[in-house]
């Protein structure tokens, strides 16, 4: 998705080899008409697979997947990191440690907002070692649903998260894969048409 | 606003005189087209306001300041409740504690993202006792910007929080007013125009 690479490159910025910061348009501030668009890319992938519930996890992924569950017509449900008081039904949880934040968080879904009937479109921001997705597999699986896929905005590539899926039988959709930050540079998969 | 008092009424749960559950609309299920005309409804009260920026906190109040964001065709910023390892610049803090969850957070916005240029609309999912708003207000004073007014899905008006934010000079806009939840029973202080 060549305005999402553009966006990366214009207005990300590589913290290391292995981190890339995108809270300009993303992670802290949203580009609104950016992820409008994010949205309605994840639909015209995925728009054929029935798909009855969005899912995705606080608070980055809710952004990118607003606009997916709006044009699909369907729920969007958010996974929380941790159990909230006002969260007072029985829950699916399933406990996923973040390499950036160094912490494990156990994910939570009401069992109210999953059942077996769905058909679960996963969406999340960062692609890496793949643990928020499996965690987030891992809740769908427990409310006997089914996974239809797995919708990632940036996907680096040169980390293990696409195998770890891909090896369970899941199709992952990611809308910019990074081979490398190396150098401080961000190179791309499918490099930019233009180049 | 009728659809929004209809959602609380229909799909919203008390959980005691001063609790309500919106979790299958507003708080991990999220109803987009509700979210769409909350944020379009926001819009339509803080027009001409001249907003250079939309700032909100995570996680609720993403999905509701979205719409308006976009619409008013300014940046959303959303609040962190704890510093992030990926956020190396300077941040503002301010620290709000939440009643709900029985905690105090550390809201955290980054330098980068609000200016002594910004005149900023604030919006959240809850304005109870007003702490997250007075937080986020206070951000915005660090920033040495200016606020345009306060946007609140739903005020619960038996309690202080719309008298703080006035009484420091702030306009309030709560697309719905709840006069008490004693009961078990949700009233409003503009009643149901079809009652």
């Amino acid at each position: 998705m060549e305005q999402l690479q553009r966006a990366i490159i214009e207005r990300g910025s590589v913290l290391s080899d292995d981190v890339l910061k995108v809270d300009q348009f993303l992670n802290h501030q949203i580009d609104t008409n950016l992820m409008i668009n994010i949205g309605r890319e994840f639909v015209s992938r995925f728009q054929d697979s029935k798909i009855t519930k969005v899912l995705t996890i606080e608070s980055s992924g809710i952004a990118p997947s607003f606009m997916a569950a709006n044009e699909l017509d369907v729920p969007l449900v958010f996974a929380r990191k941790k159990k909230s008081l006002t969260v007072t039904d029985y829950i699916y949880s399933s406990g996923v440690y973040s390499y950036t934040k160094q912490e494990m968080n156990n994910i939570t879904v009401s069992k109210n907002y999953l059942s077996s009937d769905d058909h679960v479109l996963i969406i999340d921001d960062f692609l890496a070692h793949g643990n928020a997705a499996l965690g987030l597999i891992d809740v769908v699986k427990q409310a006997g649903a089914s996974v239809a896929g797995v919708g990632i905005v940036i996907e680096k590539s040169f980390q293990e998260g696409r195998k770890m899926l891909e090896r369970e039988g899941h199709r992952v959709e990611s809308l910019a894969r990074i081979h490398s930050l190396e150098g401080s540079k961000v190179s791309f998969l499918e490099e930019l048409a233009t180049k």
